[in-house]
């Protein structure tokens, strides 16, 4: 890959998908690169909006860049990409995938943002790149931090963290979308990355019943504690270094996600607290709220590999009509007298 | 001692002194058993509304249980006291200590809830305990966690960690104040729950003082993660377990203080990030931010020990008004592309 990246094609129209093509053109201009970004979506009314410079459905009155073009032909989008992003619901990605494969050009870079454990295999997303497309390993990198896209849409300042088997690539995709307001760190623990950002959704699904229920902030910080804690067993389990989970793509991610209104598994945890059945919580949202359905999915993982995660059991319990709302908080409270790291 | 702890004393009115006392008189109702908890305070108004079984000033509405009476005299407080437990000013404590030192019983264990390191000496608040009462280190225990006063007050469900060398001891005053909605565990780390608990306060002026300046929850997130990997590092220099740092006494408190409207460090920040100075946030608040106390004790403990913690050293110079408000913004987000560890 040339050190410049130029030509950039992001699958997912969304709020994050949109946001990150946003910063790609944003770290371009400012680096005064010429940068062509094609960003893929489904709904010809988002994509034609795109083309209007707007994404209104997912990000209101915010202007994107000229760089950015919009196109529902998946191989418009992949001509000539040296780095492709993907950011679709993370478990529609291997069908999509199976279209798209043959059209990614040979030694371009992928960067996954999507935050989910498939069903069924229990492979990360990254894994499900590598098998469905045969882009090596060490090709494909995640993005991951404190990142609530509508924020970085606004231009806040946000940091987050680019991991790569190779560091080499971590740091020119990190050069590449160091914008002025957005500021990657890079990570060669890719399972811990990624691991951070699925199991965060389980937990911000627990602190949004929390909220939801009306409990205090001394209540909710210890199911984020406790919650980051399982996350790091399994993550350790699973190869990663326990650092990246004390770090922005582990705790950042997860004080970020659990503090916001704006992201969607608090959000869906808070409308369960209220008393609304999965169903119900579906039905009132725009987006997935991907905790919901990786939940299970981490319950088995860590279930395979002899891992204890009693929040991530508790809100399965929750979702799967087995445990009340009610007997949630007794739940995660009734243990013996003990100490800290036992 | 005896294995049930009858006799308490409390020094220190305010809202986390009296919380606590009424958590150990709930505690030893649910156990039934009979306990007498004076507490000392200094206010004589204070002290005629806790005879009443209120701490209005405090507490509001909240009612006292009638195990807990309240003196201005503190032998009357002391005498036959079991469990002796300070909750004053971090900075008060070493005067008023040499006032109480040769009233302690022989053989009374110390909790002290305090989270603040005495200015000119950069003793942690067990470490002065110890020095001007001569009670060995052995029997005084910390007690640290996500504990906001007014929401234990309210019984809202709360986890907590009682740390002493001695574990026994340790578990003893867990299980003497293990109340229906109060759940301590125990450690033996007692400098990573003091330096936790410490350092929270000057993290908080921080997040603070980013909501004063309406800055976003990607940017909080990112102070609240380094702010902890920074007190870690400075615990650990210390002689402190990590692991203590990614607990209820450190990420827990740490998460509790910064989501919290209640938490004094936290509003003393958002008023500095709104602009005032820090002579008219004092002016504004009825109880110390202990935080802009400690902070420059922080910042030369740090410094004798050879950690670096720039955000520390950032808050340092804004209360000082060496760094303006704007400029804390470029002081934590200007680094140079790195890895997240280094």
């Amino acid at each position: 890959m040339p050190s410049d990246i130029t030509s950039v094609a992001v699958f997912g129209a969304g709020s994050w998908g949109t946001t990150f093509a946003k910063v790609l053109a944003d770290a371009a201009e400012s680096h005064g690169i010429e940068r062509s970004i094609r960003v893929w979506g489904r709904n010809p009314e988002t994509i034609a909006d795109i083309n209007r410079h707007r994404n209104g459905r997912y990000l209101g009155e915010i202007e994107l860049p000229g760089a950015i073009t919009a196109t529902t032909d998946p191989a418009v989008a992949l001509a000539g990409a040296q780095l492709v992003v993907f950011a679709v619901p993370a478990q529609s990605l291997r069908e999509q995938l199976e279209r798209w494969r043959g059209l990614i050009p040979r030694d371009a870079a992928v960067v996954s943002l999507m935050k989910g454990l498939e069903v069924g295999t229990d492979l990360r997303m990254s894994e499900v790149i590598a098998e469905v497309t045969g882009v090596p390993p060490e090709r494909i990198a995640v993005l991951s931090g404190p990142n609530l896209a509508m924020e970085i849409a606004r231009r806040e300042p946000t940091a987050s963290v680019i991991a790569c088997a190779d560091e080499a690539l971590a740091q020119q995709i990190a050069r590449a979308s160091t914008a002025p307001y957005f500021r990657p760190y890079t990570s060669t623990d890719v399972v811990g990355a990624e691991i951070g950002g699925i199991v965060k959704n389980v937990i911000a699904l627990c602190v949004g019943i929390c909220d939801g229920k009306g409990m205090g902030d001394n209540t909710k910080a210890s199911v984020i504690t406790r919650g980051l804690a399982e996350t790091t067993r399994l993550a350790v389990a699973l190869g990663a270094d326990p650092q990246t989970l004390a770090g922005l793509a582990g705790l950042g991610d997860l004080v970020a996600t659990c503090a916001s209104k704006l992201s969607r598994n608090h959000t869906a945890g808070t409308l369960l607290g209220q008393g609304l059945s999965v169903e119900e919580v579906g039905a009132r949202m725009t987006q997935i709220a991907e905790g919901i359905k990786s939940a299970p999915a981490v319950r088995d993982l860590a279930r395979r590999v002899g891992v204890d995660m009693p929040i991530t059991e508790a809100v399965v319990g929750v979702l799967a009509g087995r445990i009340g709302i009610d007997q949630l908080q007794t739940a995660l409270l009734a243990r013996e007298l003990k100490s800290e790291g036992e």
